[in-house]
């Protein structure tokens, strides 16, 4: 039977009215003030014609009048769309559209899309910004929910480089809050810096973390180490979620020695070196290195407490709720230290793609990620869905890179690898086979900006007379990277 | 959907396994040691007979050995009937026979009752004391459960005096220690010290937080506030499950401040006063008094860290999945302050008990209780189930005692009530209407002992005319009550 729970941010409100709930710039919300606020966001989008069966689009910065927004969507039972929003209007219009978007909650500075948006699509859009002189109407509350409803849905691309809608229940949310906590612990004065975006898991599971555990997020609406480091010391933070760049650059930064109340740095979204993890040790810096994805809403596997420095570079082992295996490609699961893909298993797994049919198999999720467990249960990650790019911390999938080459004239082929990048960890370059008309990197890259998001677009084009393809037709990418490898004086 | 879950004990086992598991006098295992050596109870209990579909008795002691078999039960999947070690063999023939039970694992100090058992029931018992002579199969491990699939059984009696076996399945189990977490919070070096009876839930809940946290407890097979003590400060205990006469004698004993690494006691099984809560907090303890039964698995409604002192006297709010109501009567919800019968509702509450329609309402569990919740939804117990006897922690069902006194030949009519008791917080005595033959309160205690646990029989029994009833023929417990309340010198 699927639980029936009472409304999250309601009963949060309800059991610790006191209790601090966000920090953001100068505005301090308790979880009473937090769930009053949301729920005169509900009452204004209700007002605005939102309706629990709608899914609502969120074109929006990280800050506080956003989390109220995505409350009030709780509080109205309604699904909030989380847009990227580095994505260029024609990505978002695609993932719109395929979630039957009715409405966009959007922002001044992001009028210019939202327009073009408006424009091509049949969607009412609020502006943040006209809260104020909007009319209210009381919502119509849910008082409960149960576990298998939609809350969220978190656009992720495959190989085949077509975005698909990644389904995230209150379950799913839930039970990866409280695996993370049977992992890490939950501690009373524990509060959470958020620095990443809360279109993506990272950030929204943070928001959610806040409401089940009843503990206080710090919300910055971009990542600046100076601040992160400012407000570890002002506010007590306890726990932030990173990626890698955001790590280096935070260890970098830290002059002095973390604060003993300081518990961890929950790394995510791509690989991190001993060297770096050992280099946080020293200024008193514990990480949990995790694995996860939007579709397992957040970590599901995760290094513990006691092993974060015996086994440095490890992913770790399951979270409680959740199952790990090794599997080669006939679908056999593999012993310990053998290479194969990783599938994994739990209540925090998205059970399906918007418009999709079911693709788990007997409730495993193929993650297309490389990797193996060693003999005592730990997971080594070796590569991200074997082309995956992960720069700063966002995913970028060569597939689509690559659609977006072939569209333009003259281009007939496209290859898309990811190199190694000091700043961002990895940055896209493409390989192209041209018709006769001849056409410049320069043209290419221009070209490539009214597509894809600024991290997508690669930042060399280098022109083949042939890709290298394997017998099935699938692109050999590896013999790129080989040859870009063996170049001295590439960068 | 009914989430699956990996086999509690094994996962536990799997993910840490070098964390200490259990302490109980001189040994010490950790989640590893504890999950082979329950593994090799569970090849003995196999050979011996036990399926997973099999419901096994358990009279015995709550000591080390119980609970590796009462692990071994996870790991085949077969079900645990416990029987409160402190009941006649006709009050456990009862249980044992409704519970269709085939087996029966004890330990020689029972030998008497379980031979009585074992003759008038078609069960095999199993003495702990031979694991070392007994052969070995290798058990059909369950490698997952579903939250659904029943985990224990423990009888409890209601107003009609029949006990009825309450259904805890691994998910009632699971939500509970879920919702303590996300009340009281979990940290890394959380040890739990257990001197209340595994076979109870109090008891057998402290078991299954041991593994879902992965945290330490301190197993004592009595109670024994010396020794409590000595623990305490020996094993860093943080946490530890009380009732109020045990709570008692703990305060009474300690000389000193408790050390600040102790976090809570968790009060349950009836009332405490504010005078005792308040000496507590003086000696550094912090109480989280909680309200709950057999059927919620444990506490459901907890006061939280930051009302403990506050709200002194109240059991607080619910558990973060659960919900509470009052209602008339009529079944009609009370507002603030209003005083009726306490409800309850989540995925802690057993669905049922053996061989009994559905009792739950919509879900919703009338726990017969008088209660109220104020304006600021703490809830305060006024009764438990109106004629509920708590005695040392231990439920006296005066309708039980009742059927046992008139069954006895020459007493017409019999009333059971609770009367305060310094060392048991409360204590039963009997009112009894005899026919012409003279009955001695004596002989009627004396013939209690066939059919009674020690602590129903009533310590004193009292002569009258008439029992007072009102117009449908019930019982008015109050009158009597009030008749010893105006009785000076009635101890």
């Amino acid at each position: 039977m699927t639980e029936m729970l009472p409304n999250f941010i309601k009963n949060r409100a309800s059991l610790t009215p006191d209790r601090e709930a966000i920090v953001y710039n100068d505005d301090r919300l308790t979880f009473k003030e937090l769930y009053e606020k949301a729920y005169y966001h509900a009452g204004i989008l209700t007002a605005f014609g939102v309706k629990d069966t709608d899914y609502v689009g969120f074109l929006v910065k990280s800050d506080l009048e956003t989390v109220l927004h995505l409350n009030a969507m709780q509080i109205i039972g309604a699904k909030a769309v989380l847009l990227n929003n580095r994505l260029t209007a024609k990505e978002m219009a695609y993932q719109l559209k395929d979630a039957n978007v009715t409405f966009l909650i959007t922002e001044e500075c992001f009028r210019e899309r939202a327009i073009q948006l408006e424009e091509g699509l049949e969607i009412s859009v609020f502006y943040k910004e006209r809260i104020k002189e909007s009319t209210y109407i009381d919502p119509q509350e849910k008082d409960h929910i149960t576990l298998d409803e939609t809350c969220t849905i978190m656009y992720t691309s495959g190989t085949t480089g077509l975005p698909k809608g990644v389904i995230q229940s209150y379950g799913n949310h839930w039970w990866s809050a409280v695996g993370n906590t049977l992992n890490a612990g939950l501690y009373e004065k524990d509060t959470w810096l958020c620095a990443v975006p809360l279109f993506h898991i990272s950030g929204y599971s943070i928001l959610m973390k806040s409401i089940i555990y009843g503990i206080k997020i710090v919300l910055h609406d971009s990542f600046d180490e100076k601040r992160v480091l400012l407000d570890l010391w002002k506010e007590k933070v306890t726990i932030m979620s990173v990626v890698t760049t955001m790590l280096q650059r935070i260890e970098q930064a830290a002059s002095e020695k973390f604060p003993a109340y300081f518990r961890y740095m929950l790394l995510g979204g791509g690989p991190a070196t001993v060297e770096l993890l050992t280099r946080c040790i020293n200024k008193g810096i514990l990480v949990y290195y995790s694995y996860g994805m939007t579709e397992t809403s957040s970590q599901i596997v995760t290094l513990s407490p006691e092993d974060s420095i015996r086994k440095i570079g490890s992913a770790g082992k399951p979270l409680f709720p959740a199952q790990l295996r090794i599997v080669n490609q006939a679908g056999e699961v593999l012993g310990p230290n053998e290479v194969g893909e990783i599938t994994v298993f739990g209540p925090n797994v998205s059970k399906g793609y918007l418009n999709k049919e079911n693709h788990l198999i007997d409730g495993w999720f193929f993650t297309g990620d490389i990797g193996y467990i060693d003999s005592e249960g730990f997971l080594y990650v070796l590569d991200r869905r074997s082309d995956l790019i992960i720069s700063g911390g966002e995913n970028v999938y060569p597939a689509e890179v690559e659609a977006v080459l072939t569209e333009m004239e003259g281009i007939r082929e496209a290859a898309v690898i990811g190199i190694p990048d000091d700043q961002w960890g990895q940055v896209p370059i493409a390989f192209v086979v041209v018709d006769e008309i001849l056409r410049s990197e320069k043209w290419i890259m221009e070209n490539c900006e009214k597509s894809l998001a600024k991290y997508k677009i690669p930042k060399r084009v280098l022109f083949l007379s042939e890709v290298p393809r394997n017998a099935s037709g699938k692109i050999v990418r590896r013999e790129l990277r080989k040859w870009v490898e063996e170049q001295k004086d590439f960068n």
